[in-house]
């Protein structure tokens, strides 16, 4: 059966998955952006956003990885957008311009109905208001075998973990302290919803650890 | 000045500095010795405890410049041993046998008098009612100019960062999962008490960061 996985997701020295305050100008909360500084430079990164060239080696082998053999991804609302509460219109069409990375369904946990929305390249927005165990659901309809991602943020993984839902999380620990944000791990007692670390790596910008539910 | 210094110290991915229920059988606590399995392997360890051979390289390299230059370490009461409140008689010497590896004073932080003890190879336990303030400067006057390492454990790690008192925090990072203890950086914004990585490096068995306070 295709997997539930969390690829990529960067965290802090003292653990935080983003900073606090997102808002338009911050979408991963003040100072969060440092979270990602391992993935932009990569080739990966810069391929997907149409630009040549790119750093290689094991940050970015670990970043294709990542983006691999999907065929849905699930976003929590505030990854999806900076709007709370009732969609005030439709004009807020995610961070990402008229063609966002994903190229695949997309469902996005809500608590607000919205209409689908169909992006350029493949991407189509599917908003979901009946929980992770829907999304989770409709994602595998659409995901047609292929694994499913859940792209974040942080409540969204940590909701997907406490239900033992996510079989594979890849974690790319960044050497930079945020201080204050939402912490990723905190009060989830990993190994006894039976997780464990199955591997490690060093890159040149992040330290990744790779944790495994055990069938 | 001599640097106050912590290093070498590990924690889980999940931010723990150590397990639950601390006993004499688990002196780390409950899954604690984990923290360790980086440290074990290296020469410097096994030097420290008379055997021969023990792994080099990054792990262990790093190991030996944490107990390069030091002139006294302080402990916090927990880390000398597992007893609580007073002390019943003063047959408790430490988890370390006749001769600890410190070979300097060590200043332990205990709520409860009690006179200094002389061990084998120099190490000269002197115990502090007074505070980590009050231990710390009768650690400068012992150090001879020479550098100064908080042993640990966890509270007392951040006591002192709270007070913003380490000039210098080397993490290995051990790509384990505890689930449960003593959470070293949580609720402590490091940015804000002047903290930033300054380092990191990737050995066999754990991922290493190396942090300074801007003087």
């Amino acid at each position: 059966m295709s997997k539930l996985r969390v690829n990529s997701f960067a965290v802090s020295i003292d653990g935080y998955g983003a900073g606090l305050m997102q808002d338009v100008e911050n979408p991963i909360g003040i100072g969060g952006v440092a979270l990602m500084d391992w993935f932009f430079p990569t080739r990966t990164w810069q391929h997907m956003h149409g630009h040549e060239g790119g750093e290689t080696g094991v940050d970015d082998d670990i970043a294709a990885q990542g983006m691999a053999g999907l065929g849905a991804w699930i976003l929590g609302r505030n990854m999806f957008g900076p709007i709370r509460g009732p969609w005030p219109d439709e004009n807020w069409r995610g961070w990402w311009g008229d063609e966002p990375p994903y190229h695949t369904p997309v469902f996005v946990l809500t608590h607000h109905q919205r209409p689908p929305l169909r992006m350029a390249g493949g991407t189509e927005f599917h908003f979901v208001t009946g929980g992770i165990h829907a999304a989770l659901e409709q994602a595998r309809a659409a995901a047609g075998g292929r694994d499913i991602r859940v792209g974040g943020g942080v409540a969204t993984i940590r909701q997907y973990l406490r239900a033992a839902l996510i079989d594979e999380l890849h974690l790319a620990i960044r050497p930079v302290l945020l201080g204050a944000g939402e912490a990723l791990l905190a009060g989830i007692d990993l190994p006894a919803l039976g997780y464990e670390c199955v591997n490690h790596a060093c890159g040149v910008r992040a330290l990744h650890v790779f944790l495994r539910r055990r069938a």
